[in-house]
């Protein structure tokens, strides 16, 4: 496919990828933006439908025309080539890497959730902040967490603060957007061991047993959980605190509960694959 | 002493709280800036020399008059009342708590810190990203980490990001700023043991053993560690990478570290006192 060229910031496309900037036209359209050379490799890696690639040549780095823009050209995504006043009408915030790509957005289900027989889950239930789901997805893909399930999250999960927090392991880490009552139900049906991480009270998480198939769920920042995630069988885990400041961020405690499940599943030692993946 | 009242957004006082949001501004004159409510408690309650207090009535809070600014009245603090355009000239971000603080910037050396018997020191060094030492200190705050070491810092240690980051803990935390070299032969000449975090390579840091007097040290996000921490009797330690993106943010990694030593010294489950300290 010959590639276009737009060399004017009023150019139509490029009006209309700006207006995948906002929540609203993303969800209008079912697109979503991608900006980023490491973001959109592992978008495209990751199998997300990548529709259109701007590129703009004077900002690219040395071997992106090979690794980015020549598997491109052989596919079914429109190439364009765009100057640098009109790439930067279109790029998020500071980023100049001159690459920035359209995509569909992934609609993934529970049920496409493929388990395997120990898995570790990750539920972040009303997230506010993108960023902290972005973060959240970098430590669940360190620590080898098999899938996040964003519960009735507050933030787009595909805004670009949560494709740029995430290192745009948000496309490889498999994601779910669901209610929170539904995924509830889903992990009880499943026989996962739920554990919610409270900021008080609760068993001190090191002594929770996450060796088994586990959820482990991080309620929103400025909310906690809903009850939802109050029944009996659902332990109550909190990290402990010892200081001044009494709170740590989410995705810290989001790391904390993943690389403890690691440690108790003795992962740290040996690299085993992942046992779950997402079928699309 | 009584109030001053600012009107003039031109004011010779307040283009002097506005020159100290520039790192330089701060060096020459050996003072900081102190933004939020919080933040300013915390740097009274740590014992913070404040020398002026800005507040803006409009914006206060209900119980802050009580709170901050009539424990101020009876000390050697200037209380200054401003109005909101003036609040909004001098003030960071959008912040918008109506108090600011205008203090001497803390001055502690490695031979302040008062170490107990089994401490465990955070060592930061060459640190470019105030925010991420925020996010450390606000996580060694919470750990029950006894003091934290920024070694030859490449970003100043009390800018706005590193003071609101932190919660305020950068003031409640023991905060010391010191060469790498000097600080690398102090841990070892009190005995304690130096685990260095490493991106690749080492033991897998749940089985390192820090139950001892330790201190753990990070390198900077872009160029990891100097060579002051690869001595032989230095040990490096790993947090297993499981996944695509291999990183973890620095403040994550840094929080493992702390909750994993507290893990294994058994504080977890039992609240004991702080071991060390500061003297002033």
């Amino acid at each position: 496919m010959n590639a276009d060229r737009i060399t004017s910031p009023q150019n139509l496309r490029v009006k209309e990828v700006v207006r995948l900037r906002d929540h609203r036209g993303r969800d209008e359209r079912g697109r979503i933006v991608i900006d980023g050379r490491r973001e959109v490799l592992r978008a495209v890696e990751a199998g997300v439908e990548i529709a259109e690639l701007y590129y703009c040549p004077s900002l690219l780095g040395a071997d992106d025309e090979e690794r980015v823009l020549a598997p491109a050209r052989g596919r079914q995504i429109e190439l364009v080539e765009v100057t640098e006043p009109v790439f930067a009408k279109m790029s998020y915030g500071d980023r100049a890497e001159g690459l920035l790509a359209v995509a569909g957005r992934p609609m993934r289900a529970l049920d496409g959730l493929r388990l395997g027989s120990r898995p570790l889950i990750a539920v972040v239930e009303g997230v506010e902040k993108p960023g902290n789901l972005g973060a959240i997805l970098r430590s669940a893909d360190a620590a080898g967490v098999d899938a996040v399930i964003a519960a009735d999250p507050a933030a787009d999960i595909y805004g670009p603060n949560a494709i740029r927090a995430s290192l745009g392991t948000v496309f490889t880490v498999p994601l779910v957007e669901a209610p929170a009552e539904e995924t509830s139900l889903w992990l009880d049906r499943r026989g996962l061991s739920i554990v919610a991480a409270c900021p008080a009270g609760g068993q001190v998480y090191t002594e929770v047993d996450m060796t088994g198939p586990t959820a482990v769920v991080l309620g929103s920042e400025a909310h906690g959980l809903t009850t939802a995630w109050q029944q009996p069988c659902i332990v109550q885990a909190v990290v402990p605190m010892r200081g001044r400041a009494d709170s740590l961020n989410l995705s810290i405690t989001a790391a904390l509960f993943f690389y403890e499940a690691l440690r108790q599943r003795g992962g740290g030692s040996s690299v085993a694959p992942r046992v779950a993946g997402v079928s699309r």
